[in-house]
């Protein structure tokens, strides 16, 4: 609880109408998109300026409140939980799209405004914004900043942090500093590198400038049905070798296939493996290139291919893609997204090793993933009312992440690691490996009140034993709710 | 001096034969390619392995004893220059290629691996590692890590930080990190994205993985004169919005052709500004935006466009490009290379402002530039015997940089700052951007022993004042003799 003082130096700083902090309304605000973490903060705050922020800050820093910003609440890690004792920065008022440059291909954002927005904003000249995750139509460029979003195109066009440019950052201090520069190789140290996917931990981001891109001459979808895990993996492989740049490359499985048609139809062809390949371009190089595709996905015993006739067939194909996950909702009464990356080439073992632990249990486990750059997304099925059930799917989707960081991989590609994956951070890195990130964020907050307890094992706080990570019972995986 | 027991230690570390601490030998480790700062380290230590550097570091960091590495000391900003009574930590006996993976295209690499093997050791299967530094043929893969080294082809394939994918690294304190992932995207803070181009001053790497790329399938080479920047700069600008993307587009100007020219008689014509633009890729695509780039070319008043015919006619263009700092030599006595970045769209107004600057002291000024992506070279030429010239070239130099930081750009695009560019960091960056650059400095090297005195203003420790930068006598530019 805040004192009535504190409550006023935040009403002072942010306006009446700028603070909730009222029990009911807080509620709002007591989760993300991974919902089984909750805790309502004290108050939260809706700044307009990013004076108005560091006022608000400053009085964190002040009484050593933690903070925690929040954009549109989509994370699937709990990047946005707020801490006990915390406050919640949302910036939902700070979304104007401040400046449009055309000719130097940038847009500078307040970091509410939401991510297709800035498409929508530029679209018209013939430019995008690419970082595209399934949540485009709602998430905020202040989350993706926060968690480094990808999306299903980033195998070619990147992830976030290869279209930020330069950031207005209110430091944990209050301090205003501006990080990256508005040309490339910004001398010094790359910190717009190192605070994109940081989580909140660094500080927030009030203003930030971004890279849009020329759109294509033209899109071609196409799907390939197979038989097999292994030659749709091959066929991927083959792809990429032959020099191939594709905009999209997405796998899904026979449990994906089924929940996705049930939901939007499709036409999927049913089957084991189920390629989607994308190609942008100039017309005359994404339609010779689409003829090799077919003839690699063919010569891997595809047993169907299908090339989207027009615009609407190809909507039609992504809708069902972009469907899969709140799919699952058909049929399954519960799921957990996992989100681990492995080496491409490694898919087909990985699948059958999923595919064995998942049957040991006694659980279904369906699969859709951007197979292009090796981002798996396990959805692990199971039924909340069937006692111990929930616990043993959030053992299985634990392990699976083991499994990928064992094959060369990581525990996320795309969702971050948040309040879900912490004590997974100690099985993919070393101690001096963590010591020297936790350096870095003691440089940029010494108080530890920009959103602690997150990313971080929290075993020695804990006074939890070290060593190789063991689930906790309340280190509960990503039920995504929100797909 | 160090004392007979440091230098048993060092030895017991590296081996008898790992270590050189006589005059006469010490004396060619002064300086890198910026050649008017000169500095004899007290002893210099060639390690064979990562233990080895560890031990090293140790004993350095045990005695408070500076270090920094060298690769093939080609830097031009002086970044491998010796701090006084420090050591050097030379990798030409770590120059093992360890790993080359062609299925998930990455080569692990230790630092004193050259740039151009790492190709010539994958070529052979259709790949290639794109940054392209004009050194190329004999800097180091660790040299380029700290420099986040660029080159011509850097508009479409990225600086070295975009390559990076794992490093191991000795930190400042002994200890042995690793840093980024072998995945796209890995959890936790982007550190080895703020290693790259850290110049040395948080750490040393010791083993480097490396993205290698897909080679194109055709590359055509066109050249284009023109008789005004302006116009040079208007097709640059067209190219870019018809949504092009070629591997490089370099600009020169006449002083430039001549020099190169008379170097290696590429048959370029002489004009105001002459266009190389270079595209790769399928040859469907290339053929095809070949013929749009010929077509904006002309619509922008270029007289002659000419396509080279063949590899030979096409190496032919490079040479003389690749060949114009040098050939500065066959038009001036002495020369500074600079290093500036602006916005594109800037270019003509930025090279007549620098032509104004260069009239009013009766200094010439070549200029070469990588165009697409706004990264100038002017080369300041002068003459050394004539009294108090340097020091107006370099004050010349200086103000180009200014103007760079005032039109929206950077005072280096892929040179670095090392000793050269400290006090125009303070130009270009905040006292609180700087603070934050620092706190991350001290949180990788507490003790300051890895490369201090580079990078950073020095004002404070100086004692002089702060504000605008003002040159320093001692601050001289980049005279590269290396090209």
């Amino acid at each position: 609880m805040l004192t009535p003082a504190i409550l006023a130096e935040f009403a002072a700083a942010a306006g009446r109408d700028g603070l909730i902090s009222e029990e009911n309304q807080l509620q709002t605000y007591e989760c993300d998109g991974l919902t089984n973490f909750r805790q309502v903060p004290v108050a939260v705050l809706l700044p307009r300026t990013s004076a108005e922020v560091q006022k608000i800050v400053r009085i964190c820093a002040a009484h050593k409140i933690p903070f925690v910003a929040r954009g549109a609440g989509t994370g699937l890690s709990g990047g946005a939980l707020p801490t006990a004792g915390g406050i919640v920065l949302s910036f939902a008022r700070m979304n104007r799209i401040l400046d449009i440059d055309l000719v130097n291909q940038r847009v500078t954002v307040e970091p509410g405004v939401i991510n297709a927005h800035v498409t929508a904003a530029v679209a018209g000249h013939g430019y995008f914004y690419a970082p595209d995750p399934s949540s485009q139509p709602v998430c905020t460029i202040g989350g993706n900043v926060a968690e480094n979003a990808g999306g299903a195109h980033c195998l070619k066009y990147g992830f976030t942090v290869t279209h930020v440019m330069e950031l207005e950052v209110v430091l944990p201090t209050g301090e205003l500093v501006t990080l990256g520069a508005p040309t490339l190789d910004a001398p010094g140290y790359d910190l717009a590198g190192v605070f994109v996917g940081s989580e909140g931990t660094l500080g927030v981001a009030t203003k930030i400038t971004l890279r849009i891109v020329k759109r294509p001459e033209t899109v071609r979808t196409l799907i390939a049905a197979f038989d097999s895990v292994r030659h749709a993996g091959k066929a991927v492989s083959d792809i990429i070798a032959a020099g191939m740049l594709p905009s999209a490359i997405e796998m899904m499985d026979t449990l994906c296939i089924e929940a996705a048609e049930a939901a939007v139809h499709a036409k999927y062809p049913v089957c084991t493996a189920l390629l989607l390949v994308e190609l942008d371009g100039p017309v005359t190089e994404v339609e010779a290139q689409m003829v090799q595709v077919r003839t690699l996905c063919e010569s891997n015993s595809a047993w169907e291919v299908r090339l989207a006739a027009n615009d609407a067939e190809r909507l039609l194909i992504w809708k069902g893609r972009k469907a899969a996950f709140a799919a699952m909702g058909r049929i399954s009464p519960n799921y957990i997204v996992q989100d681990g990356v492995i080496p491409r080439t490694a898919l087909p073992e990985v699948l059958e090793e999923i595919e064995r632990m998942a049957q040991a249990v006694q659980l279904r486990v369906a699969n859709v993933f951007h197979a292009g750059d090796g981002n798996l997304h396990p959805l692990v099925l199971y039924d909340r009312t069937i006692a111990g059930q929930e616990d043993i799917a959030l053992d299985l989707s634990y392990r699976i992440l083991h499994l990928c960081v064992d094959k060369g991989g990581s525990i996320t590609g795309e969702h971050g690691v948040g309040r879900e994956k912490q004590q997974a951070m100690g099985y993919m890195f070393s101690e001096p490996d963590l010591a020297t990130m936790q350096r870095v964020r003691i440089a940029f907050d010494p108080a530890g009140i920009a959103n602690p307890d997150k990313i971080f094992p929290r075993t020695k706080l804990c006074g939890e034993k070290t060593g190789p990570y063991t689930p906790h019972p309340l280190e509960t995986a990503g039920v995504a709710e929100f797909f």
